[in-house]
C-alpha cells in the first residue's frame, strides 16, 4: 500500500508474525530482489490501543512513527475486517494516535491522522553560506522548513544533505522546502534524515504547514502538494493537534513464502 | 520473479488477458506506486512454441527477447504446472528459444537458454578518446565488450552512455566492461541501451564470453559474474549456439485488481 507514494509492506501479524523484522524488512524492501518498498509495517495486539502499528524502513532501522504509514493501517484494519470501527486508536513508538477513516461502500477513501502538538523551535539564519531564513518545527522528529519564492530553484540533493549535518542540529534534521501558492495551498519538497529525497513525508507536511501558520503565510488549515501526492493539514485551533487527511491506496495483495 | 536481479512481473494471459500491456507495464513497474519491476512479461498461445513470450519495458516499449526472464518463464510454466515438460519452447520477436530446465522436487533451481549463434562485427579502437580496444559482437542486438585489467576502475555512468551513443553505432550500443578473472571466470558490469546501469543482462553475459574466447582470453563454457548474480554461458563448437544458464527466483505470488 501508499500513502502519497510513501509506500510499504503490510503484514497482519495476527496471522503472520515475524520473528526477524529487521532483517525482512532490507529483504524484502530491495527492489529487484525483493518485494521492494520503502519498508515494513507489521500490524499486531495493543493492550492499550486497538492495534499496534511497527515500522521498519529498508535499512531495518525502526521508525517512530509514519504518518502516511498509520493511513494505510487505517485502511487495512477495516477493508480486511479487522474492525468495524471507523475511529481506530494506534499505539506506536510515538504514542498512541487517532485516525477517522472516510469510508464509501465499504472503501476506504481518506483518513485522517491525529499527529499530535508541534513544537515550534524558532527561527534559524545560516549567514552568507545558506540565504533563507528557516523555520525549526519538531513533530516528534526535527524539521527545518524554508520557504522560497520558487521550488524549482532549489538544488535539493545539494542543499537537503548540507542542512540535514549543519552543526546546528546535533541529531541531524528533515529539511523542507516549501512554496505558497496560496492561502491554503502549498507546494513542499523534502530531503528526508537517513533517506534522503522521498516522495511524501507525513510529519514534514506537517510542519510545512505549522510553519506557515507561524509565518502569517497560510491559514491553518492547507493542501501540502508533495512529489508522491497531496495530504490536507489542519491545526486545529482549540487542542492545538495537527491533522493530516490524505489518502491511502492498496496495490496488491501478495503472498510470499519466508523462513 | 528475478533472474540474476533482472525482475519482471510474470503473468499467466491463459488465465489473465492483458488488453493494455504498454500501459500497465509503465504502471506497474512503478517502484512507490506500482508493484515494481524492470517490466512485464505476458506468458500466452503460441502456434510455433509451446508457449508465446512478450517483454514490455518498465517504459512501456516492447523487448525483442530477454534471456533473464526466459529463464522465470520456464520456471513458471513448470512449477504452476502449465505443461510437464522439462525441454520448452518458446516463441519470442527474436524467434523461437528452448529452455532446458534443471529440476530437483517439482522445483526448477536452473535453466539453460539456448541464446542462439552470435555474431562477431569485428574490433573497434577508439583513439586517444577512449584508450582500449572493444569487441562488437551481436545477440540479436547489439553489444560492445571491453576486457580491461581492472573493472573497479572504471566509470561506467561516465563512459556507458558516451560509447552507447558513440557515432560508431547509429542503432546505439549496450556497453559491457570485463575483467578476466581466470579461464573460466569472468567479471563483468553492462550499461544497457535505454536503460543504463542494470544488475545482469543475459544478452551482454553471451556477448562477453563470446568476446572472452574470440579473443583468447577464456574457454568456450565460463561464468559471467555481474552485480545482480552470476550465469555460465557455454559457446557450444558443434552447433556455434550460445547456452546460457542460470537460476529463476520466485520473489512472490501477487493479486492485482485492474481495469
Amino acid at each position: 500500500m501508499h500513502g502519497a507514494g510513501n509506500d510499504y509492506i503490510y503484514v497482519d501479524t495476527f496471522r503472520y508474525p515475524i520473528a526477524n523484522p529487521e532483517e525482512k524488512a532490507i529483504e524484502w524492501s530491495k527492489f529487484h530482489t525483493g518485494i521492494g518498498s520503502d519498508g515494513l509495517i507489521l500490524i499486531g495486539y495493543s493492550n492499550k490501543a486497538d492495534f499496534n502499528m511497527r515500522i521498519f524502513n529498508a535499512d531495518g532501522s525502526e521508525a517512530m512513527m509514519c504518518g502516511n504509514g498509520s493511513r494505510c493501517v487505517g485502511k487495512y484494519v477495516y477493508e480486511y475486517g479487522l474492525t468495524e470501527k471507523t475511529e481506530i486508536t494506534l499505539e506506536t513508538l510515538s504514542g498512541i494516535k487517532t485516525l477517522k477513516l472516510q469510508v464509501d461502500k465499504g472503501i476506504v477513501i481518506a483518513v485522517t491522522v491525529d499527529m499530535g502538538s508541534p513544537v515550534s523551535t524558532g527561527s534559524v539564519l545560516f549567514g552568507d553560506e545558506f540565504p533563507y531564513q528557516s523555520t525549526q518545527v519538531s513533530m516528534g522528529n526535527p524539521h527545518l522548513v524554508t520557504f522560497v519564492e520558487d521550488i524549482n530553484q532549489i538544488d535539493l540533493p545539494e542543499i537537503g544533505p548540507k542542512l540535514e549535518h549543519y552543526p546546528l542540529f546535533p541529531d541531524r534534521t528533515n529539511v523542507e522546502f516549501a512554496q505558497i501558492i496560496g492561502k491554503d495551498k502549498i507546494r513542499m519538497r523534502v530531503w528526508e534524515r537517513g533517506s534522503g529525497i522521498t516522495q511524501a513525508c507525513g510529519t514534514g507536511a506537517c510542519a510545512t504547514a505549522v510553519a506557515a501558520v507561524i509565518n502569517g503565510l497560510a491559514s491553518r488549515k492547507s493542501e501540502i502538494i508533495m512529489d508522491g501526492g497531496a495530504v490536507t493539514i489542519e491545526w486545529d485551533e482549540v487542542t492545538e493537534h495537527v491533522l493530516m487527511t490524505g489518502p491511502a491506496t492498496k496495490v496488491f495483495d501478495g503472498e510470499i513464502t519466508f523462513s
